[in-house]
C-alpha cells in the first residue's frame, strides 16, 4: 500500500492541503476539478519539467474535463526574472478563448518554475487562484509552502514578487527520482536547515537516513518531506507576512544568498550555498557564545553525509558583503542574521558587524 | 477656513484614512512619518505632475527628515505597462542606501502614477507600504480608493495587477486646478456614475454645481470628491476582492473599455468612454424593461452640462465587441453588464447578447 501524508497549512480564509505520496502527480485533475469554477487550466513549467511530465499533467486535467494549456520557459534561475513573466504573459493573454478569473494556474516544477508560475497567479488579472506540483525537493519542502512568489533582479534575489497562497499542494515523491544529485542534495540543506531551527528529533532521522534519501527511496522521502512541510507550514501560519518569526526559516539564508549571487546562479544549488551560510552562522553564534563547536561539528558531518561540500575557494568577502547589504531581509543596509541558540533553536541578530562576516567567510574557505 | 474632510475606507486590519482639502499635499511629509518605521520614501510620479508638484511633496517629506527619492516615467496611459515598471525597478535597486522593507512608496499624480507606484509597492520586496496623493479628480474619486494597482498589457487594460492597499490617501484638492479640462471632465464622469449605482442625491448636486465644478471651486470639489469617496469606500468595504458588489462599480465600464481600447488611449478620456458607456447601459437596461427612456435623457442631459461628448463617430462594433471579450471581468468569453434598474441602482447581467452590444454601439455614433 502506498503511503500517502495530508497537511493542512494553516492560514485562515487561505488555508489550503498538501498532499505527499508516490504517484500523487495523478490526483491533479481531480483535485483541480474539486476547487470548483475552473473554467480552464495553464500549466507553467520550465523546459525540463515539461518534457518529463508536462504529458501526465495534461492527460490528469484534461482527464478530468479541463481545458489544459501548457506553457513553458528555458530551464534554470537565470529565467527567474521579468523578461520570462513578459513572455508568459503574452502566451497567457493569447490563449483563445481569452482566460478569465476562473482560469487556474499550474506551477508544474522546482523552484523557479514555482515562484515564476506563483507571481503569473499573483499579477494576472489581478490574482487567479493556482496550484503547485513541485518536482524538486527543494519546491517540495520549502518554495510550496508558504505562498512566497517572484522573480530575481540583477541587483539580487526575489526582489521582485508578492506573497499569494495556493488552493493546494501537491508533491509526487516519484518525480524527485528524476533530479540531479546536486538538486536532491540542495533540498536536503533546507531538511538538516529545517531541524537546525525547529526539530532534533529530524536531524536524528536524516543523519539515520542519509543513504536511503541519497538515493531516493519513497518510503523515507515521504516522511522526510511530510516532517519538513509540517515545520514550514507551522513557521508559515505563524507569521504569514514574515514579520516575526518566519524570518528564522532565513537560517543560513544571509549569508547563503550572499554566496550564491556571488558564485553565480548554475555554479552552486542554492541548498549547496545554505549549507555554507549555516556553517558560517554556527561559527558566528559561536563568536558570541551562544552555541559550542560540537553543534558546527554536528552540522558539517552530516552534510558531508548528504554529499553536500562545507568548504567553497575563491570567497571574495568584500564582495559578497557589498551584495548581502542589498539583501531585501537587510535593515539600514545591515543584513540580518539568524543564529543558533543550541539544537533546534535559533534567533533573529542584527548586531553581526560587517567585519565578523567577513571573517566567516574566509573561514569557509 | 479650510474645509478639509477626512473618511476612513474600512478594511479591517487594511483600513486607512483619505484626507480631503485644499493644501493637504503639504501634511505628506507628517503623514509619512506618523507611519512609523520609515526607513526612506520613494516618490513614483510622471513627468507632468513630478514638475508641477515634485518638489512640494519632497519638501514636505524632507521637511519631516525622511530620506526621499522622485522617481518619474513620461506622462500618459502609454507608459502603463511593464516596461515603465521595469525602469522603475531598476531605479528603485540602484537607490543607495539599498532600501528594504521600510521603504515607503508615494504614488504622486492621478490614475496612471498611481496604478503603477502601486504596482511596484505591491511587488518590490514582495510588498512594500504606500501612501497616494492624487492629482486628478479621475484619481481622487476612483483609483485612489480600493487597492488596485497594476498596468496594461497589449491585449488590455490592467491585465497585470494586484490588490495592494495604501497606508493613506491625501487630496489636495487645489491640484486639480492645474487638470486639463479633458481630465477634469474625465473624473466627473466618474462621480456621475457613482450617483447612478448609489445615491440619486449626488446627481442632484452635480446637476446643481456642474458650473463651479468645470470652474474647481475648492469648496464644491471638496464635497463632491468626500461624498464620492464615500460611496466607493463603502463598495470596497463590502467587497474587497471584487468577488460581488464592486462589480457595480463597472457601470458603463464593460463598453467604455472597449471603446477605450478601440479609440485609442490618448485619443478619448477614461472617463469620457465611461460616458459613453453608461448611455449604452441605459440602453440596454431599456431593452430589458428594467428602465424607461427618461433615466438616459437625465444621464444625457446632466453628461451635456459637464462638457461630456454624448456621441461618438466611426466605433466600429465588431472589434469592440472582440475587444470586450478579452476584457478580464468576462466569463467564459462573454462580457458582464452593470444595469441599471432606477436611479442609483444598478444590477449585474450576463445575458447581454453579442447583437444587443453591437446595436447599443451602434447607437452611439
Amino acid at each position: 500500500m502506498v503511503r500517502v501524508e495530508t497537511l493542512r497549512v494553516e492560514l485562515g480564509e487561505r488555508s489550503y492541503d498538501v498532499r505527499i505520496g508516490a504517484g500523487i502527480l495523478d490526483e491533479l485533475g481531480p483535485a483541480a476539478a474539486a476547487l470548483g469554477n475552473v473554467a480552464q487550466v495553464v500549466i507553467i513549467s520550465d523546459s525540463t519539467v515539461a518534457e518529463l511530465y508536462g504529458q501526465r499533467a495534461c492527460a490528469s486535467l484534461e482527464g478530468a474535463s479541463l481545458r489544459t494549456t501548457l506553457v513553458h520557459f528555458p530551464a534554470g534561475e537565470a529565467s527567474k526574472n521579468l523578461a520570462t513573466v513578459r513572455e508568459i504573459y503574452d502566451r497567457l493573454f493569447a490563449i483563445s478563448p481569452p482566460i478569465d478569473r476562473n482560469c487556474l494556474i499550474v506551477a508544474l516544477g522546482g523552484g523557479v518554475p514555482g515562484d515564476v508560475a506563483g507571481f503569473i497567479a499573483a499579477t494576472a488579472l489581478r490574482g487567479l487562484r493556482w496550484v503547485q506540483t513541485p518536482t524538486t525537493l527543494l519546491g517540495a519542502v520549502d518554495a510550496s509552502i508558504g505562498g512566497k512568489t517572484g522573480v530575481d533582479h540583477e541587483t539580487g534575489k526575489n526582489l521582485i514578487g508578492a506573497f499569494h497562497q495556493p488552493q493546494a499542494v501537491l508533491i509526487d515523491v516519484e518525480t524527485l527520482k528524476t533530479l540531479a544529485p546536486q538538486e536532491l542534495r540542495s533540498g536536503l540543506a533546507e531538511c538538516v536547515k529545517h531541524a537546525f531551527i525547529r526539530d532534533a528529533t529530524l536531524l536524528d532521522f536524516i543523519e539515520s537516513n542519509a543513504e536511503a534519501l541519497l538515493s531516493c527511496e519513497s518510503e523515507p522521502l515521504t516522511e522526510l518531506i511530510a516532517r519538513n512541510v509540517a515545520i514550514k507550514a507551522s513557521v508559515v501560519a505563524d507569521d504569514e507576512r514574515e514579520c516575526g518569526v518566519r524570518a528564522h526559516l532565513n537560517f543560513g539564508h544571509t549569508l547563503g544568498h550572499g554566496i550564491e549571487t556571488f558564485v553565480g546562479y548554475g555554479n552552486i544549488s542554492h541548498g549547496q550555498a545554505v549549507a555554507l551560510g549555516m556553517i558560517a552562522a554556527c561559527r558566528l553564534a559561536e563568536g558570541k557564545d551562544l552555541v559550542d563547536a560540537s553543534l558546527r561539528e554536528r552540522l558539517t558531518t552530516v552534510l558531508k553525509s548528504l554529499s553536500l561540500a562545507v568548504h567553497w575557494k575563491d570567497l571574495d568577502a568584500d564582495a559578497i558583503w557589498r551584495i548581502m547589504q542589498h539583501d531585501k531581509k537587510a535593515v539600514a543596509g545591515r543584513p540580518r542574521f539568524i543564529l543558533p541558540t543550541e539544537l533546534g533553536k535559533v534567533d533573529i541578530f542584527d548586531d553581526v558587524s560587517e567585519k565578523e562576516v567577513k571573517q566567516v567567510i574566509a573561514s569557509l574557505e
